[in-house]
């Protein structure tokens, strides 16, 4: 019997304790994707009260309450802050077995020192603790980073960003973290979306190419690219909905950017015959510049209709994809692997079901310029909980070499959800501790702690190429 | 060390016995969705063997002693009761790790007394003991029913059903049971299935209204809602074999419901544009009288043609359906929600595959109506197992909000398998202690026996409005 | 706390260390589907070093050794054997959780008594150790698979096979295993891969009949099909990629046939209906000689064109299949059990999403002709791991009777991998010693240690009708 958050928090067993404790615990953090804004950083924002940091954008929180009954004005309404922090907390000891209940109450305990529970009756005086705390100087979201030993955080950035804050950041000396941008093209790729057109204008602009065909749009992303590099940038990123390969002709592509330029709808085929040319050729100048292929797909967004006309995208309304694009995925690895183009790339679907796809399919592009060079991505939004990261894990150790892999991230837009790492090492080290002591591992601390701190913390490193 | 169906069966830890036997084990039942005769019920309905209740009509045994290599003489044939009997007993040894041992050994305790292993050895002494209890007075159904603590009971039934059996109970103070028929209009909707036709004239008979198109089939199926709702009906259930999401001019859905006047065959589209326009028209109606909508899918029905030719349906010969209806689900779901015409509803897949889709669809239609509105139906005919119950549950816990789930039901047309609360029951206790015991909730017993009784009983009474 | 590899691994309880020490151990092994070649068993055998035996063709360790970044010389190259190993022994601490893992230390204790750990410092010890006892005499082929306790071998046979050194072993006294082939006509059927018109020429010549129509393919796939029969074949095998079923008339069937007589190309639906004939013909024939027949599908096959260019096919670049054919499946077994031609047969699908439609779809099939007619087989390739085996095993008791599973088989081209039925048989008990010891069957060791057995070997034996 374990209490509720005490040191040995979802630590079954001795070898788990002593692995977490001994060799884990203490790795800098790598939070190589996710999605905190770099000018909150320089200018060190400071959070008036938890609703802010907790409930300000954050839709899985925002899902918890809906699915609670609470009306939408204290969700994203007009209620005030404290009643908006009430729902929340109520609605939180209903949820019993969601990791929601676990990062709250590690985000309190870690970064406010409360050790007690988050309830409707707790409430006023969480709100109390929290709100006085975060008057402190140094629970801005710079002390916050630096509390939690962060080495590196990679931001997520549209190819039109200046990086402005980003220039700033690298050139301040007293930020120890190191920040980097990530590149995310889904906007110049999403020809099917209301709002390409528009801003390709933009992206012609910010490149400096007049963008008239499918060879200028190249141009513009290849100059966007290398201004990202020349910043720092270590990786890309695409949020792909469904995975495609559609190879088409020259003349034909021409003939769809052409429509796209014209401000005409065009056809699924002919959009994914785009997003298939744009793609091979991001990944083929990842590649040139060693970066890393990050790809999110197998979603189905905006599921509600009446919502999204309220509150736009990524508001809580998402869900898993049903397509099925593996054969799609297997023919984008070959035909870049093909020409010697494939980057380092990471695979991230949000059906759990593909784990075991995904686990069989890297195996067949690895190969010798790193170990681990394909990578399937720690588990994601939806599967970001014991379970989902448990079958991650055991699926990629069962079909590959779990010692190679490249371990958390947080993808979150909150300085206080570095915790997440805590719960995942808590949980690789569980995982570790379970084997060794069923006699399926020998139980060799040095070994072991080793291949803790790789997947916490070294092979990221390596992997991301952040020594360099 | 458990001893086998010992009063800790299942519960593996201290927690989980305590909240097992301290809160759970005392509640009443609500049996929301089940097959049993209305008319069984009223008259009191004594069976002469064991045989009889078990045998007689419940396919899960029968694919059993199939799987067995029994001859079908001894399963749908012309032997006697007691070989009947002797089969299955000398296979049931074989079935370790199937829920039918549990069910079996569950019921044989509660029923009869009967604390031994059933085999082929025993089979003869357990014949004698269950003969002569069904012998008794108070082991007639209504017996059965009233020392299993059943607070309500939904039938399912067909539209064009008189109700007759319900107004009897309704009438008669003897029976402390609520006993709510639920609406089951499938067969209006399958066009394309043999008998339609003839089920529409007579749809039209029972509900006083020529059928000549769309909306006077609509204005049958409404008198027979209206009909329902005015005898207590709480829900309504659909098999659907797959989800269906195609929307149709009037115009079109007038030519279709033409054709399958005239008795002609219409395509797989025509039938699935119908289903669509009924379905959601149903739909509307039940939000209108605030009764839940459950909807069950993903099977493959009658796969051995010899069977089905010799035995019919629901005989034991179906399988998970290999549809991927999830983006048409959700867009059903979108259609109703824009109108405001979404009524509470359960989801239940066939395909235990859909349980993670499920929780993330579920989340996007939630909200002030009531505490989880949207539900993830409990483990359903093939997935009713511990495993079948742990994932649901566990997905559920992990994507929304665990503390309001509906909980348990039989869809069985047997009245001996109320225990199959009893082993939901303690399931759903083992979780919860496993949790605790590994630190993940608070050893709060107060809050941890209110979400138990929650999901065993108070949710369902509230989700079904039952105390109108 | 079990120490690694020690009597008790995998065996968590005392429940499963009795079930494996008392029953399970001593069981002699049915190795029915494998690829070892009758060659080396004829000849005997003698390996030079563990690298020969290990990594001579195991595209499993080939994956490992990818996916730890080794260049491909040291995999298939031309590196010496001693430096191939080295860089496996490096790799091999890193597959933490991985079957290979496993299979590796239970070889080297069981074969070479060696009671360390393989890793990069250990491995000149390791390579001194295993080339020594290599030399022994009782170290060849036969060495081996007498010391394993091996009752039967199933090899996998070409239809034009000349079965030369199956009848040498059987003619063989000092053999004391039996070693029979099973008939895998996949190139027979594939006319819409390369070499299928060479292939067809040389099945012709081999079987007397000249290929001309379908009708002679069929007579001569029959005349080799009673060829294997006169020497002892009990099985057959389809390696299918996906499941078809696409009846056409004879006609058409014949113009396709036609097309690939001419060396032209035909279609996939054109390839579906021949494959979706031949398929019926051969099962009907292994019917009628009461062979079993086995399907092995949902693969996708040489992903990585750059190395299969350079390696061919089965060298390690297969992954899972996307492929849904779950209703074509469904209806060929439904086309075969109509005309009372079905086989005894067992599937296997590459995808564990598939265990719960498997598991549901024999249960539409079985019947008196022999207990369990229809299997589920045990986890196959990516999935002949713990998790994998558990998950197989849990659905099938779920779904079926487990008591009646035919059990494990290596599936392996080497003569080491006889310990993967230690490895199942250790799983299978600890899986029994679970339910046990929770209260979830009685611990009557009797009939638990029978079930045990039965699933070890008896079922087996049973089904493959060896003892006839």
């Amino acid at each position: 019997m374990i209490e509720f958050m005490t040191e040995n928090f979802l630590l079954s067993n001795e070898t788990a304790q002593r692995l977490y404790h001994d060799y884990a615990a203490s790795q800098p953090i790598v939070d190589y994707h996710c999605h905190v804004s770099p000018k909150e950083m320089y200018e060190d924002r400071h959070f008036e009260n938890i609703t802010q940091v907790w409930l300000g954008g954050d839709h899985y929180k925002w899902r918890i309450m809906r699915s609670n009954g609470v009306d939408e004005r204290y969700i994203t309404g007009d209620a005030t802050d404290r009643e908006k922090f009430q729902k929340f907390a109520e609605a939180l000891p209903r949820v019993i077995g969601n990791p929601m209940y676990h990062w709250c109450h590690l985000e309190l305990k870690t970064y406010f020192g409360y050790e007690g529970v988050l309830n409707g009756e707790t409430a006023e005086a969480v709100w109390q603790l929290t709100s006085e705390k975060l008057r402190q100087a140094d629970m801005g979201v710079r002390g916050l980073i630096a509390r939690s030993n962060v080495a590196f955080i990679g931001t997520t950035d549209d190819p039109i960003d200046s990086l402005e804050w980003h220039e700033k950041l690298a050139a301040d000396d007293t930020m120890k973290t190191v920040v980097a941008p990530s590149f995310r093209p889904d906007k110049a790729l999403n020809i099917d979306k209301a709002g390409w057109l528009a801003y390709v204008r933009t992206l012609a602009e910010v490149a400096g190419v007049a963008i008239t065909d499918l060879a200028s749009l190249k141009e513009a992303l290849a100059r966007r690219i290398k201004f990202f590099d020349a910043h720092g940038c270590k990786a890309s990123d695409h949020g792909l909905d469904r995975t495609v390969y559609r190879p088409a002709s020259d003349g034909e592509l021409d003939g769809i950017m052409a429509k796209g330029l014209r401000g005409e709808a065009v056809s699924d085929e002919e959009a994914d015959a785009l997003k298939t040319a744009l793609l091979l050729f991001c990944a083929a100048e990842y590649h040139r510049y060693g970066w890393v292929m990050q790809l999110h797909y197998n979603c189905l967004r905006n599921n509600n209709t009446a919502m999204f006309e309220k509150l736009g995208p990524d508001t809580g309304f998402d869900c898993i994809g049903p397509y099925n694009g593996s054969a799609a995925l297997a023919k984008l690895l070959d035909h870049l692997n093909s020409r010697d183009q494939l980057p380092r790339t990471v695979l991230y679907s949000l059906d759990p079901n593909d784990n075991e796809f995904i686990g069989t399919l890297i195996g067949c592009f690895q190969g010798a310029e790193c170990a681990g060079k394909l990578q399937h991505g720690s588990g994601w939004w939806f599967n970001d909980n014991k379970v989902g990261m448990q079958q991650q894990m055991t699926s990629l150790a069962n079909l590959g070499v779990l010692g190679n892999f490249i371990g958390m991230l947080t993808d979150s837009r909150s300085f206080l959800s570095y915790t997440r790492h805590e719960y995942f090492r808590r949980i690789l080290c569980d995982l570790f501790g379970r084997w060794v002591e069923n006699g399926e591992y020998p139980r060799d601390m040095k070994t072991l702690g080793g291949l803790v701190q790789d997947i916490c913390y070294r092979n990221a490193v390596r992997y991301f190429r952040l020594e360099e």
